[in-house]
């Protein structure tokens, strides 16, 4: 398993390093800690264990016994009270200051009573991880299967009045000795939780344990993203060998670029009917749809989809009809000797990018096309899918996705989906913008090569082609959004830093986001030519 | 294609049987249209057609490029006005008052002028469907692909100023003669659109034109809901024979029953690997996850998943750390020799459904589970999957889904996922209604069984199995959410009339759905053990 990025940014105590040294560090020593620092309690003094494990767990000392019945009269005002005031004051964790202090968080502190595990987060604010959470998300071999990382228990087997009974500082984390636990998960009636102590600071500041949740933002943060014209894929654009593609770093490569470019290349990819999947699956797994697991891209007589004839195919986008439209599109080419058939290739956003951050999303035409919905729908063959989406999908004051796929444009009338003659204008730009002649990156797919691109940013189309002077035959295949971004925001950090020089020549117009001159230029000749002013007024 | 409802429920212009005659009436007759009702317009007066297609487009008369230069003074003022007054007072539509006579919509009128046509909704509010609204869903051989439907034009290929210039009244609907169209559409730059009469009512009504965006609200309220128990899911669970499952009619009942009982069994599968993915593709396309396109259920060593093991698996639903959760679940017995291994299931919205109706959204105890959420993960063999769910998903007052998988919660500390006692003593109510005796429906696979149940509604478990003692090996896939409910909104209605009668003995607690009294009596108890009240104070 890889470990890619820190818990949270700045914090070098996530970094794999650390776990690393943790894991590797057997000796350990112990800090006296007084259970309930107020005078009714009874003290404690525990001297050093030898091992680090698991173990421990039945060496609990007879007085936690008196803190569970304690803890257990103390039931009705923990209810009223929990995540209010605390009744025991915290008593600093002694060996945690020293951790912190090596590991450069210089001031950082951790205390502990009864009820939880205290710190402060980054604002200073003060923060705590309460026992019963802390009990949950133990790590210890009894808690979590071994072999699959999964949990053993419900978290209502969790008593809810679980105090915690004493903590023990060892050099790699916190020893959390748990009191008033149920039968149903230990015989002893307690349990021993050991808790590394960049596992414990994260708990505390309440960010995730593990990983984070794989986020578009967060991976984009780190792939960077540049915008397109023609010009400048066609310079960019990686094309990386299919035996390459199938080493380590290849595949890595492919990926950073899906998220960076949103379109890549693979060369000399056999031409089995099988390779298609094979690409796919060295990402995520297949997306199959009703069209298959995997597709034939070529003319058919009575084709279910405008895909399947030798008609032109303008810029568009596949199955926005779907719930979760695919992420990842694959196209390998088979066969390719007709006249005519050339690909084309447009970024979607480069176009929204350029409109929001010229015009703002006030402008008349920006908003119209933030507001109507349009109906994308598929009806036919016992299939029923439909979906309401603008073309400029936006929200928490950003562009969160663009949508554009006139062929499968449904039927509807709902009020909020009528074409008015400003939408059809303001539609009429952005058709423009991603059609412009710099902005369309048209190349001819030879046989073997597989092209992969981001269906949820950048459009594509075709020209049309002479069935009669050869053949043309691609095959698909999809990889869903979530199952795209489960593997991207796992890219090791070799990879990145390999790639990452490449875009300094380009104005970043947000943090890690590049946009091309040209499509300034583009926008404005659009805007014109539909009778929009470019200020808005 | 199956048409299966009406449009719009009591819209009995909708249904099938009125789309048949129209086709079958080729007899036209039309009604003089004035083009501009008011004085500065052209006048027109246009025979009768002999036919009734496309065809007619390019009879346009020479007064409609004055239509459109009309239309095109106008420009201005249109788009300041537009969506406002109109500006020419409506015609009625003769034709349509006779053809809803006779439909049995007395009353029912159109009217129509240059901008659109004119209705009323069923709240006798006035309704317009606007020109360029009806020019883009026009339905001819020029605007849609006749194979598969699919729109030939971009819907910014509509002239924004597109006016009616006239509109010819046929029995079986209404001819729209489109003036000022664009080149790139037409090269008389006009269209004719040719609008069934039902089609034209619910264009003018909002709704959407062919068929019903896939709902399961829908669904639900054409299949009926009956939540159960173990006795009653005993008495009533469909055991349908495979070969019976291949034919028309046992497909649809095997996906009735999935939407009323949420779980159904398919006797007498081929014991082949390949059969768990054939009884899929009946329904949908397989939703393929890291696990692969399908998946064997049977103790492995270092298993990836507590459940390819050997040992218990408590209640639970599968792959709540994706986006989408798999929405039908199929598994198929191979094999079952072994001691113990039973399935289990649990209707986990009865639980749900009792706990609401009973004790109310306000409840302490409801509002715990309605509240925190709990955090699904996966994270391992460089996938790394995240969600966080609440136990019961409640919106638009209305309980929408149930999500509860304790073997699959990662890790969080996240503030609004701190695990309080509260939360804790909720969670075990939840947790001791789905497991209470009366609750679980147990029983063995045998070697040919395969049973399909709703994921999002129905926890499953199995109790452990002596693996020394024979083989147990179950093969399993899945189906997504949306490739399900794609289907299940195309239920024809015979189907639903057979099973129809089923419920008479339930009460109902809601539309359409039922409650076993079982339910209650759980719930008292539950709530009683963990110490809440079951009036909310």
């Amino acid at each position: 398993m890889i470990r890619l990025q820190p818990i949270a940014r700045n914090c070098r105590l996530c970094i794999p390093q650390a776990a690393v040294l943790y894991r590797a560090s057997p000796v350990s020593y112990a800090i006296t800690a007084r259970i309930f620092s107020t005078s009714s309690s009874p003290q404690r003094k525990d001297g050093a264990s030898s091992t680090y494990g698991r173990k421990a767990s039945g060496r609990n000392l007879p007085e936690a016994s008196s803190v569970a019945k304690e803890s257990e009269n103390a039931q009705n005002e923990t209810s009223l009270n929990d995540g209010g005031e605390d009744v025991y004051p915290p008593t600093p964790i002694k060996g945690a200051r020293e951790y912190f202090d090596k590991a450069g968080i210089p001031g950082m502190d951790l205390q502990w009573n009864p009820r939880g595990i205290f710190g402060k987060n980054y604002r200073g604010k003060s923060t705590k991880s309460s026992a019963a959470t802390l009990r949950t998300f133990c790590h210890c071999e009894l808690c979590r299967n071994k072999a699959n990382g999964q949990r053993t228990f419900t978290e209502s087997a969790i008593d809810p009045n679980i105090r915690i009974a004493s903590v023990e500082a060892l050099p790699e984390g916190l020893r959390i000795n748990f009191t008033s636990e149920e039968k149903r998960l230990d015989k002893e009636g307690t349990h021993t939780s050991d808790w590394p102590w960049h596992r414990l600071l994260a708990a505390v500041k309440y960010h995730v344990f593990r990983g984070n949740p794989p986020s578009e933002t967060r991976i984009h943060l780190r792939t960077k993203v540049s915008y397109w014209d023609a010009a400048m894929l066609e310079k960019r654009i990686a094309s990386i060998d299919y035996s390459r593609f199938k080493e380590f770093d290849g595949k890595w490569d492919v990926i950073t670029q899906l998220c960076h470019l949103g379109i890549v290349i693979v060369k000399n990819v056999p031409l089995k009917e099988e390779s298609v999947s094979a690409v796919a699956e060295r990402i995520g797994p297949v997306r199959e749809t009703f069209y298959g697991r995997t597709f034939d891209v070529k003319a058919k007589p009575n084709p279910d989809n405008v895909a399947y004839t030798a008609e032109s195919l303008g810029l568009h986008q596949d199955l926005l009809y779907l719930h979760s439209p695919p992420k990842i599109q694959i196209l390998h080419c088979m066969e390719n000797t007709c006249e005519g058939g050339l690909s084309l290739f447009s970024d979607g956003e480069r176009a929204a990018t350029a409109l929001l951050a010229t015009l703002g999303a006030d402008h008349p035409l920006v908003k119209a096309l933030m507001e109507r919905k349009v109906p994308y729908q598929y009806y036919a063959g016992g299939r029923n899918y439909y979906q309401a989406r603008r073309v400029l999908e936006y929200s928490a004051g950003q562009l969160q996705k663009v949508y554009w796929s006139p062929p499968f444009v449904g039927d509807s009338t709902r009020r909020d989906m009528d074409f008015t003659p400003e939408w059809i204008r303001a539609a009429r730009v952005f058709e423009d913008m991603i059609n412009a002649e710099d902005a369309v990156f048209k190349f001819r797919l030879e046989p073997g090569d597989c092209v992969l691109f981001d269906n949820m940013r950048v459009m594509h189309g075709r020209t049309a082609f002479d069935s009669g002077t050869g053949s043309r035959w691609l095959r698909g295949a999809y990889i869903s959004n979530e199952d795209f971004l489960s593997v991207a925001s796992m890219i090791p950090r070799s990879v990145l830093r390999r790639s990452a020089d490449q875009d300094s020549t380009d104005a970043p117009i947000r943090k890690g986001i590049a946009l091309p001159k040209s499509s300034i230029e583009d926008l404005h000749k659009a805007v014109q030519r539909h009778g929009f002013d470019v200020v808005n007024n």
